[in-house]
């Protein structure tokens, strides 16, 4: 914990930056396949589905500037790359599966709800 | 529950359009603070700094789509209108505040990796 008095408007703002970091979906499906062990990138493209290579490149560099993926090349012939969670992204694990089994369990509550508000406002 | 025969690839993608819209941010913000009871937009607007009248519009607008908010309009002169959660949007506040504490608690390890990854590869 900082010792320096925080502005509140300051750390609301900066818990938001955070959050739309790991709701993002791809980020949320990424850190959920990694969480079942190291993976490669090929391995982590045919788990995912819809994802191009450029989103989850772009994904796997988000994670691992967040300080919550790590990447490590092994230098075999030809080199192969590991992608795995840190305790940082391990951590995150438990809130991310709670938010994934909501989704799951009230998807087709929320997909009646939009079909009645598109047909209202229709 | 639906009795068709789901193609989990389908399941997947649903599931990611819901957390890309729950994840979201603003409407995390939003959530939070109806969860301590019903409000005015404007109340709204002066709690979640940053927040742009149209962008609150817009989250409000896409909370009610999904069923997570409700708006009542009392037939007072002037009118007065309340946002409330819903059970359903109730049921999203346990999730969302386990992601919230995570990311508070986390904020500044995620902020000390993204300043050695910039420092690493600038």
């Amino acid at each position: 914990m900082s010792t320096e008095v925080a502005n509140p408007r300051d750390d609301c703002r900066a818990l938001g930056q955070v959050i739309d970091r790991i709701g993002d979906k791809w980020t949320v499906m990424v850190v959920g396949h990694l969480s079942e062990g190291p993976q490669r990138f090929n391995g982590l493209m045919r788990a995912i589905p819809g994802i191009s290579h450029r989103m989850l490149t772009l994904t796997l560099r988000g994670l691992q500037r967040d300080g919550l993926v790590r990447r490590t090349q092994f230098p075999t012939i030809p080199p192969r790359v590991d992608y795995e969670l840190t305790d940082l992204g391990l951590s995150l694990t438990g809130p991310l599966s709670m938010l994934a089994r909501w989704a799951s369990a009230e998807r087709s509550s929320i997909e009646a709800a939009q079909r009645v508000y598109d047909g209202e406002t229709a």
